[in-house]
């Protein structure tokens, strides 16, 4: 895993560098809105999302620019889905990787804001040229984005969770809420490289399989977390989701049988990428990390 | 006006049928959102942006269909920025169009995320292929409108009116705020036609001219409409700028020389769509309706 390690740390790190000239810091009265975004970005985090499409991208040696950009346009979509998550009308978390979430840190107006900026500026960064000189791979990515964000991916996912607070799922309603609440951006971010690439319609395929797998072994990994791991560690509180009386895998199936599953979804991602060869080892580490990490 | 009023329920009905279109009811554990998202979109309104995205378009002989569309995308980000904008942590505004908010009519966390739906939904539409055969003009309506409503616009906007409360603005400040919170997107709006039919750089100057006074007669109208008229005509409160101790151009201009103004303003407007010669009437004779409406 010492590879893996070397190659999420250097994929935060061009990222963060990244983001950092995406979303300067501006001067005039609207500076505030700007801060929270930068605070809402620059709040660290493993950079999953941004290390899957550097590494899917590079799978057909798309040129680093492209790909770096389209990294940090999820990672603006990834970050306002936490700062309105988090909002007291929503998960209600003071916390947020060990730090204050934004609308305690700002304020729950900034917070809305922010959350508001950065979903907009992902799309702007990707429909501008530097991102892929041509404009059909432009807009690609910023259809399969928006389709991976909105009602139908993530947004819908976002509804369904905060309705299941009402209703119990089983195991068929579980499995769609993560498909689309955390499974439709780490599918796009997996098929990004292939976007880029303009690849074969089999390399595509093969990159969805393997995201469909990982986001759901992420998943359940994420729910058994939350009852095994300390606040220490997590860098926010634990046992959230039991006292929220959320849908998880581990209430549904168990802790011994989620896990299970979880390293079965695991190897069974790993094996989707056989006709990327070694080249794909990075991701192959990656389906393994998910479900062994820590936090 | 017997013509402009025709034209504008004409491009009301158009957009409306297809906002139903491209945001159909579902029926997964997700369609609440999807309610909200086509409660805000349906609330009404007099659909200004559309007319001037098709009268725009008309301008070039630009096919009716990618017109529509983006007629549409310019009216999801303007109904999330209602819905959001109306939140209690922002506007704190119960009716809008004289219906329940949408937080009212739902809940926070729903309008939230369904604005947030709609948000991403706007440039799901202008990505797709249907708008227009020519990803290149695709992608340069996402640019454009990406521009329009973030941090440098629409949301860098709404910041500045929300840190105004706790500010005097002097009259540069309050037409820097009105450039951004509404005048971006108007400029889109106008400039969206032009962009659709790869115009002249001299046809987009022109249009960008006259969306950037129409949106300054616009709002000067609109604050002097919220101390002149009745929530009876306009279906909000009125008065509520001066309550919030908002900054406004009735507040910094005194209500004579806003009137004086906004006329002045809107007859520059009109002047600006020369080029066009007689083409260019609807759009003209809207520059002077902004200014006369009674709501």
């Amino acid at each position: 895993m010492q590879r893996l390690e070397s190659a999420l740390n250097e994929a935060a790190d061009a990222v963060n560098r990244t983001l950092d000239r995406l979303v300067p810091a501006v001067e005039g009265s609207e500076r505030r809105v700007v801060e929270a975004m930068r605070y809402a970005l620059m709040g660290g985090g493993k950079r999953i999302r941004p290390f899957l499409v550097l590494n899917s991208a590079r799978l057909f040696d798309v040129p680093e620019v492209g790909a770096l950009r389209t990294a940090a346009a999820i990672e603006m979509i990834h970050s306002y889905s936490l700062v309105h998550d988090d909002l007291p009308a929503m998960d209600n978390a003071d916390l947020r990787r060990g730090r204050p979430s934004v609308h305690r840190q700002f304020d729950e107006a900034t917070a809305i804001l922010a959350g508001d900026g950065l979903l907009t500026q992902a799309f702007e960064v990707l429909s501008a040229e530097e991102t892929h000189a041509n404009p059909a791979v432009r807009s690609n990515l910023v259809l399969a984005l928006a389709g991976a964000a909105g009602a139908a991916g993530m947004v819908g996912g976002q509804m369904i969770d905060l309705e299941a607070q009402h209703a119990k799922l089983d195991l068929e309603a579980i499995t769609r809420l993560q498909r689309m609440k955390t499974g439709a951006i780490i599918g796009f971010s997996c098929e990004a490289g292939a976007i880029l690439a303009s690849a074969s319609v089999e390399a595509r395929r093969a990159l969805t399989l393997y995201a469909e797998d990982l986001g759901l072994a992420f998943q359940i990994a994420d729910d058994l977390l939350d009852v095994e791991s300390s606040a220490a560690v997590t860098g926010k509180p634990v046992g959230q989701d039991q006292v929220a009386g959320k849908a998880t895998f581990v209430a549904v199936l168990g802790v011994d049988e989620a896990r299970r599953r979880a390293k079965l979804i695991s190897d069974r991602a790993a094996s989707r990428l056989d006709i990327f060869k070694e080249r794909a080892d990075l991701l192959r580490d990656m389906a393994q990390f998910v479900v062994t990490r820590r936090s």
